[in-house]
């Protein structure tokens, strides 16, 4: 089993149950709809009380389930950049503003990066007359590049791990 | 004179004045240190006033200042993805959580995309014993997909301009 | 189930029926051929109540008229550029006028783009005794592009979400 | 000398006088605005009456007002996609409608492409309360694809040209 | 059912009833054989009285005759540029001869191109003592560009639809 | 000095002198006008009476007509496949004609190649009331494909050259 | 059925009966094992007689028999390079030696190339106290380029095939 | 400047003062010789008072000083997979171990990723008498992944920031 | 039956007997974990005693069993570079190292490589009260890059073979 | 200064001084004339006598004649695959051949490789009647893949260095 093939069941489940994201995130519990979405989609595994209310829900084998928690292959058939429109403007947001986050984060934190993996996405909606506005907020602990100091007695040329 | 060109002089003269992009934002004036930071480094034009103000900061000659607010060919050199790591983190949160952004955006607004035009974007730092965090704020217009209506007493296929 | 295999059975009923996108618009109605042919294929999730009217041309099971309607991963599969002679074209026209219908619209309109979301596209026949011609508007709403002013008590630099 | 070098002398003459485009394609004349612009920005080659209208108003040497007349070498600079925001629409659109387009095309005037050499195309301000539209029209002759007739006393296989 | 599993069948029957192109072809009738063989390995549809006429030779169902003579998505899983070494010369010989070819075509005929559309092509075996030549002949209509006239009292920027 | 270089000089002294590729190739004589043309832009050695002729021409120095009688890294700078319409449209003859092609020339030669070594190309004009069209006529040496025999007395896996 | 069906199924025998492939070549006769394993594998058709000697030592239907002897697409889904480790050292030796080689050769021979159809190549071991040694020896015809010549009294420019 | 012209430059004055990259990082001292190198090369930032006695050593201007302690675009023009054999060597290693090393990793730490930039790496030489080894440590912080908490009250789908 | 395939049974059976790989490896013992893990997901090889054990444990076919042992064509399907964060890591250190590492190694060892053949991987944990630590060991055979000596007698350009 | 340039300068004395590389090779002497090509094309370096020659022979400064011994960045222009049809025919033999190359040897040598490395490469001339034949000998030794043994008391997964 493949776990593209487990998507394709939950979703086709989703559909015929006529579930959303919302009612599928509260029954499940735990965590925000954006980490099971992206857990029942593959990029993240699912804990394990939540797997078993997923399984519940969707209806899956045994196998399933625990597929359901592995820790998977994220982003493994991913287009680089996306054609989907909805996905592709997040990519253009980054070629347009990406230079500048770079050079202010390092103004502002040092030589580093924003991490992806101490990280937590949230996405909001903000009422406005004008049309209503979808807020993201990425959220992720900064890290310092560690330069390496010299290594006493080390015959060959070498970074020292502390 | 091409726009890269003009971007490498105002990082030369940023060096040899030891200007930061937080003085130089508040130098310029009017806008975010995003926006200006953006606008120098080629992605975004600098309106007049600003561009006046950054040609006095930057020695810019009368053309370089006029180019400074035309609209730029914007990311027209960058990778994709970039292998900058700085970079890369802001692309690979967007692989592992953008399929789930679209699925939560399309439940909540229906059919469309966050404008990456009517946007703005902001950066933080948000002070934490565990290591500070960088809070990146994406703000953007929802757009709804249109979707076209007949067209009375069209000979072909077609949809209607309203 | 997979949108591209549902598309695969509409494009087997189609051909079996022996009818035509004409036809079919008429038949589903409610909106124009082209966007019902671009729902079909895909691209587009098609409304209820024409999902339905699909549904009972096609045979279709209740989870397939749902997938019709469900929001779609747009341009998945699409090749880009395409090599279909028929669809090159189409980008062709855009590598030899794109960089000139840039200037003009910035020149008209100022910073922005012309909209694919609120977006209208139809085809026509215009009839000429040297060969009749195809004739494609697109019709985008223009889409100023939003400089981000400055945000007091910032303490950080950011753009300030209006 | 490059073609590309003299698109860049072009622009910069063009920012050192302050012209439009269309003060330009007025004073040049004889063709569309998106024609002139387009040859100045070396997709088409500048017929030779408005080469040399285009010499004294850029005010180049003979042999850059020679090359301004040839037939260049069309888009070989261009990205494919492009990666400018206002660009990169253009494709977008016929990422989602192109293959509708094709199936449109194909029922209404058989096999064959709108050509995109016996083409015109033009872009139009539509008012509008809701926000101001951008109207591109595409204008091309259909050409029928050619089916090999059978070639009497050929030895081998081949199509006869008629 | 695609058209690369009806390409596939047509080939097993092929195999299992030993049939050449050439018997084919004559079979079918009425086109070249390039011309009937690119049909059947679905570049090209293959008109109703030939596609009934393969359908007897090969065995097809109503709907697989039906789909031979739908216009196909042509070239679409071609690899650009090909690994066989059969198809590479091909383009090897438009790599080494293409910009002369350019330069002689637009000498010759000015602004345009060589259809591909209305276009012909035919292989022939010429003997020769020292090993017998393959002659491909390529004939298409030479194409002018169309250069955009003035459109009078238009308000925006824009070309003439004549 | 790279070949590139020699090519743009070439090309400015052919616009300065106001020369056609014809005028050019009757001067240098001895080759078609494709292969002299072929060989100045770079992707052809020209033989030295010839380079003497061409250096007398263009005015070149003796280390650049040394360098046209070099053999060259042929198509070293081409894109693949080219954007340029004209050049775009030899390939797409291929994307689409390719497949029978090959299968063509196996079942009248048998399993080899046209070889595009020993091969001569010619472009005629052909009158026609319709639009004059362009004939392209490739022609090359058909070289089967060696199959191995086995190797006598040899102690590993091998094929023996004859 | 698939050519690459055929060598999975092929492999499977192999696989279940513990044949070597020196084996399987003598079972075979008449080439070399290089090609006869090359031509199972699918890059080369197996002739006749082989082919049915492959069919009573693989088990094979008379259609897979036929397909074994058909000329295949060669190297359909080969990657470019390949990641195989033992397959990159071929390529790497051509991107380091390559260049070399190519001047050696025109040195040596003059204008043309090392022919990859009338060819063979052969693998041997080298007995070596530090370690044997694999010898690779590749035997292609010298193919000079051909030049074109003049054509009398053709009207338009081009080559004249011998 | 560029980053890269700077790097040619520290190329061009070690290879006149015939430097070795051990007397250079010796010479600059308090970071491991890898570390230095990097920065030299430009992946990787000089801390002042390094740059301050690397300016001494290549004899840099301050503004050359200056930039060598600029967080530099890291990887900027590197090819992916690179086609050095010796860089080349590094990527297949984790070609071939990279998905057992990720099991591995996530089986003994759970799910997250080795830090790549708190991370330190060192090259020994480990002599062997069949042949020295060379013997590189990765050393990286293990990062685990963060899974989103709900957030409360929040009236979107989303992730709650901690 | 496809090595990917047998991959995909041996994890559907290590997800329903809920085994670790470090379990599996001491059940199929005398390599290590990483060997046999890179063994079961289709990177080397399985030694014939380990594969009996594997077969024991995973309850396979005498077929698949034999397929475990067969060098298999490494890294067939693996995307370079990877989009999985954990993975690419790996490679994102060599993209910022690895031409520090190149320099280092060239300066210590001579003109070679570090070998990923004779090459050994090991990963270990560090504790550390900052964040335990992932150490990956790369140890791999100095492998000198050999220069060619003169051949006596030979008539043609060429090197020596030992 | 690059090593690019240094080739140019090289090339360009060679065609001056009217250079062979067999007369260049005897000049510098030591190494066959396949390596030292190689070299001053810039994929090997050369040793410091025969880079004194060099020298001597094409009048280099100290600084070239010292780049000319470093280690380089080889292949680091190079195309792959390569468009120029003499070295695409390199790469085509592996396309065509590689496969069953690597199961040869497999079969004859067990699991590993044939060096690119220790490795040596000629060309010969080969007489025949029918056409000289260019023979490519490489010679290469087998490095067999190490398989990982266990680590004593290793506490984590891994493989044991020896």
């Amino acid at each position: 089993m493949k776990r593209a093939e487990l998507t394709e069941k939950i979703l086709d489940v989703k559909r015929e149950k006529d579930l959303s994201w919302k009612a599928i995130a509260e029954e499940i519990g735990g965590y925000s709809q954006i980490f099971i979405t992206t857990a029942l989609l593959g990029n993240m595994p699912l804990p394990k009380p939540q797997a078993e209310k997923a399984a519940a829900l969707f209806g899956l084998s045994a196998s399933e389930t625990k597929m359901l928690s592995e820790i998977p292959m994220r982003a493994e058939e991913t287009q680089m950049p996306p054609q989907d429109p909805t996905l592709y403007r997040f990519y253009e947001a980054m070629l347009v503003f990406g230079p500048a986050l770079k050079e202010t984060l390092h103004e502002e934190f040092g030589d580093g990066i924003m991490s992806a993996i101490d990280f937590v996405l949230s996405m909001d909606r903000k009422e406005d007359p004008a049309g209503d506005r979808v807020v993201i907020t990425m959220n992720g602990k900064f890290l310092p590049y560690k330069y390496h100091e010299p290594r006493d007695g080390a015959q060959a040329s070498g970074a020292h791990p502390r």
